[in-house]
């Protein structure tokens, strides 16, 4: 019985292929690093904290089924396994912050590949382990910023799934829901791929936290006419000067400071990027079949140009706080990231 | 050859399938008020000035085919006409003003039944004409808020298929287009039914003008990176003090002044309501498959609730300008709307 989104089970990376649901629970059994790559590049793999372990695990694979005999054999195939992990989504940092650590771990260590190979798979593991522990932390500092009665709004899917357990966004919601806070979520459906519709709900339902499903451009509607008391979303990075995350946040965040709504976001630190400002970002762009086609039907006319940023840039200035596994970080202290030598 | 989105032809009203565009040019040739309220409340005719000449050609085919031998027998039959039309949808006012039309033109003339049946289509026919000229004029003096090199963002379809002919929003980009300015189009899918995905770059496309289609949720980002300089949309109704147009529009009025770009709304005068104030309007709610279904295709888990208005509400005080058949009318001449007596 599978407990998280990502577990290690002989020698295989098991996960649940999000593709797939709500319709079909179907797990994928990933034996080398190419197939974790894949799984990444379709979405069947999703989510920032999810995508950090999933990346620490691929390289993981790659160490387990080689037979090195030689340390720099090892190293040099890590390279290569992390290069092709760097190269399927650019915007999520964790996945870059994963392969840095499982590198660094090899690199620094200067055993026999047998050796090193166990400690590879072990600092996979502890990345795995430190993700579902935070999102806990995040959820009990996080709960105490929503109210019994309050209406949150979330965006995309933050939940369990897009991480190796319980979730930031979602984690934040369920704390709260175990504590008795009579809450109700609003999930925005999240196109075009529909993470919200298709994820968000399903966590939601099987917790049997109520949640509405919406259309995304139906956010500004809802708060006009304050049916909305919260906004809390995950990210794919944070930098010195903004939170990046899936494409609609930055919209979202613009209607709830309109609108006087707290704006949330909740991320465990290994979504922090503060060597960077979102000029340093690449804002990954999708393929337009996201958005002509739904399944195999086509809705939009062929032939006709299409423009699908995966992510946006919501500035600072529009968080009201962040939420992360060592606390809440007001507005008044954002100077701290600024600070590269800050906060993490 | 269809040269309108309706047209009355020997007795039936024949319009295009707006549901099975762009992949099927269907025509629809009804025959009575009944099938044109189907053909209403399923969108296979949608967009607020399309509703009006619908409305009226409904009304147009009752008397037409009633064999009335009492004035009062038609007068009646036309009343019950007119209440099957009004349930269909509620938020567009054209409907409601092209049957106040029609019943007032119906029952102001003592005539005989026959001669009163040819009024009732000539006052149908004049409302479609109305419409198509309205449209050129609110295009003419559109253009003129139009640059070269602009970058348009519309939402929904305020096209050729929403209206007579021609179209309100894209009449301007038309004429904008056929002076030679160099202009772009962004469109928004806009969910839950597409509109902007399947009619809008299907109509510009046919029309030669660039468009690029985006999700609704991505426009914040296009802002932010200054890649849309003006917005025009349609209106279904006009109030006092506000817009009612398709559901979104809010949001991106919002993004557009948080960005400081303007926001027109081109409509006719058929969709001013001055007698009333968005309290008074009722935002119609659509079935939850609207959303949890694509086609055939579930794509939400099984009983989720759904919220689904189809229209939203943007206060005066977030639009630039509104442009109609008698000119544009500025933020600064928008109390002439709030005087009830006004500019209608």
């Amino acid at each position: 019985m599978q407990k998280r989104t990502i577990e290690w089970r002989n020698g295989k990376v098991v996960t649940i292929d999000q593709t797939r649901l709500p319709h079909e629970t179907v797990f994928l059994e990933l034996e080398s690093c190419d197939e974790v790559a894949e799984a990444i590049k379709t979405m069947k793999i999703r989510g920032a904290p999810l995508l950090g372990a999933a990346a620490a695990y691929a390289l993981a694979l790659t160490a387990y089924h080689l037979k090195a005999k030689k340390r720099e054999e090892l190293i040099n195939e890590l390279e290569k396994a992390a290069e092709t992990i760097r190269k399927t989504r650019p915007t999520a940092v964790n996945l870059f912050w994963a392969i840095g650590r499982i590198l660094a771990k090899a690199k620094n260590n200067p055993e026999d590949p047998k050796t090193l190979r166990i400690f590879v798979l072990q600092e996979a593991q502890k990345i795995a382990n430190e993700d579902a522990a935070a999102n806990h932390l995040i959820g009990k500092y996080g709960a105490v910023l929503i109210n019994d009665g309050d209406v949150i709004l979330t965006h995309c899917n933050a939940g369990a799934l897009a991480t190796v357990d319980y979730g930031t966004a979602l984690g934040v919601i369920r704390v709260a829901w175990e504590q008795g806070k009579k809450i109700r979520v609003i999930a925005t459906e999240t196109r075009p791929k529909l993470q919200g519709a298709r994820l968000t709900t399903y966590e939601l339902k099987q917790s049997g936290i109520p949640v509405t499903l919406i259309v995304d451009s139906a956010v500004g509607y809802l708060m006009h006419k304050r049916l909305i008391s919260k906004v809390i979303v995950g990210a794919d990075r944070i930098v010195r000067d903004a939170v990046i995350n899936k494409i609609g946040t930055f919209t979202i965040a613009i209607l709830a400071k309109e609108h006087d709504v707290p704006f949330y976001v909740a991320a465990p630190k290994s979504t922090f990027d503060l060597a960077h400002t979102s000029k340093n970002v690449i804002i990954e762009e999708r393929k337009p079949e996201e958005i002509t086609h739904i399944g195999s039907q086509r809705i939009a006319p062929e032939g006709i140009e299409v423009f699908n940023p995966a992510f946006d840039i919501t500035p600072l200035e529009y968080v009201t706080a962040i939420i992360c596994e060592s606390g809440i970080l007001y507005k008044e202290d954002f100077s701290k990231l600024k600070a590269s030598s800050g906060f993490k």
